[in-house]
């Protein structure tokens, strides 16, 4: 069980420590849960290029999307980390127990095969798994303006800033009602 | 004026039946005007593939787009022509007159740079230009996971079916509010 044992140790290690709180807290559980899943340096929000992904940090990103959810009747899950492993964990975790994703794979988006096949995995397992940018990659390098996620992933929104969260929740929220 | 003259007979000509219908329409002069584009072969929905593009007809979309305008208190004018020089021409209407545009460019996604251009006049003049697609086009044949319109735009939405475009409408509803 030595993977097991790597998996959990990646996981204390490498989660924002808000994601960590995040996981320790109690939920309602009459709301269907969501994970929003955030690739890396996403953590560095606020201080990281803010022309580009805005002057917000990464908290005031989770209580928005928790806020959103909220309206939506949905228990909300906000994670980050910078690990490619640990967030192939999640897909793994969001596929077994059919949990609705909204996934901002950042620099993932544009190389990480791994983390493609496992999105494809929440898609193929019925839940809606939606690919979210804060910027509109398509605007910017040429190395992002192909996504590995998109053909895998139920939907694509880009070039939003946070509101993209906002839209993306309900989209899970819409074909949830479905 | 030769010029004017076709352009006037390609509107006649080209321009979806509902589309002059729209056009001749009194609408609220309260509400900010948004137009709603679609592109090449768009007014077959319902007959062209409906297990990619479903099953609700041109019309269907057209209602439901001026159903969420107002919702979102926005005069919205749906438009769909298979012409690319006239779909330009909408474009530089809009640039003109500062008309925000929800767009889906359908197959000229992916090769006109004549519209690109002609959209990029429109999030340059300030004001929002939402690509939408109904379908998931990464997900399908290889020449249509490159958007030349994405670039241009001030966000994507894609693989949300008509919903899509109530998410469009919503992001140009948002950042008028701004």
């Amino acid at each position: 069980m030595r993977c097991v044992t790597r998996a959990a140790y990646r996981k204390s290690e490498n989660l924002h420590e808000s994601s960590r709180k995040e996981m320790s807290e109690n939920m309602s559980e009459n709301m269907r849960k969501v994970f929003v899943v955030n690739g890396p340096n996403l953590g560095r929000l606020g201080v990281r290029q803010p022309d580009v992904y805005g002057k917000q940090d990464f908290q005031a990103l989770r209580e928005s999307c928790r806020e959103w959810g909220r309206q939506l009747n949905l228990n909300v899950e906000v994670l980050q980390s910078d690990d490619e492993a640990e967030t192939i964990g999640i897909m793994h975790k969001a596929a077994d127990e059919k949990i609705p994703v909204v996934l901002n794979p950042a620099a993932f988006t544009h190389y990480s095969y791994a983390l493609s096949d496992a999105a494809h995995m929440v898609s193929d397992a019925g839940v809606p798994l939606m690919e979210v940018h804060i910027s509109n990659p398509a605007a910017r390098e040429s190395f992002r303006k192909h996504s590995v996620i998109s053909p895998v992933a139920t939907g694509t929104i880009a070039g939003l800033g946070f509101y993209g969260y906002r839209l993306a929740l309900q989209a899970v929220a819409h074909i949830l009602e479905k």
